[in-house]
């Protein structure tokens, strides 16, 4: 059986709707567009939420990868 | 004696439920997937806990690794 | 379908208006000129912004690519 | 004489037990298994405390490396 | 059209007037005399400021890079 | 004039007694055993110390580099 | 003309006294005996101070260079 890798996991998402929580303790929910090795990431239609609240609607936002805690598909 | 190696005991852990801590205190249960050098792990049927408690059901979650303190074997 | 990668998203912002957000949560909005992997960003007309209050006008800012969290055109 | 190096030590503690303490103050004491070059580190038998006092009983704990202050042979 | 690169812009100010913020939030405003790829910087003539205020006239300033935000030509 | 590098400060100081201390304000005091480029260190003897107050004795001690702030002979 | 590197300044201050600033606040005043490019830095005739005080005079220190902010010669 071969092995995934992490970065399979995230190709799967692509043009799907992802969760990206920060270090920060902010949450971005959009569909993503790209990502790279270091997790750099690109939504779309982004909506940036603080403990669950809408803050802002943001449209496209790069993310620095070392930002990041945790990606997850809806 | 062949000396063993860190990511080997990820191996033997590969589609077995492990509990990962992150360096926010937060806890991921769930199934390992997937991991790479960086330690980047990828999680399926994941619940979030925080002080054992019970806050989210993820589904699967992308954790990057920088932000992994310990991952052990349930 | 060719896959996109996050800098291409940056370079179709060159020249445009973008919010770049740091660590520190300072804003910086202006004219996106320049941008590296290490995302060092280099912004012309830029206003500082904290909590959305505008601090200062800046002219050009080089900001160290660590710094940030995102970038958003707007 | 020919001069040791910092991971020879860490090689004379193998299959024995080592007290690990992390950036959070978190301590681990177990058998060490396995460690690399980051000082990503396996024990087995492991306890986790705080403060000397033990707070879980963890098994086997993959440990990664960034986080780590210390290492002891106990 | 060739697209400029973020040190290109800190080339411009060499010899020139400069503001540097660092993350412990101390500003340095001095003549831009050296930088590499680091974002290490030296300046000449320089004054600490700290929300503003002068703190101390410090001559020549080496900067090492990380602790560096942004810096801004005066 | 041959110019003298950091580490050879630290190579003259082999098997002698240094003081190290932490980013996490401990000092550890003992004979120093090894290290190498990234700073990790192995002190033998070694004492633990809070505010220049012993708190435990340690035997052989294995210091991960990036923790370290300070390295004085004694 | 020829453009001056950040390490030239460092490099005209050898065996001449430097202030070294931490990320932690303390300052190292001293003879500069060396440094490599990571800016690890040794100094000879060493006194520490904070806010200004002498607290330790401490001969040879060896100072890891992540946790410099800023080298002033005086």
């Amino acid at each position: 059986m071969e092995q995934s890798r992490p970065l399979d996991a995230l190709n799967h998402s692509r043009n799907k709707t992802v969760l990206v929580e920060l270090k920060n303790n902010k949450q971005y929910i959009g569909k993503l567009i790209a990502f790279d090795i270091h997790i750099n990431t690109v939504l779309d239609d982004t909506e940036e939420r603080v403990d669950g609240t809408l803050k802002r609607k943001l449209g496209t936002v790069f993310i620095r990868g070392d930002t990041i805690t945790i990606i997850c598909p809806q």
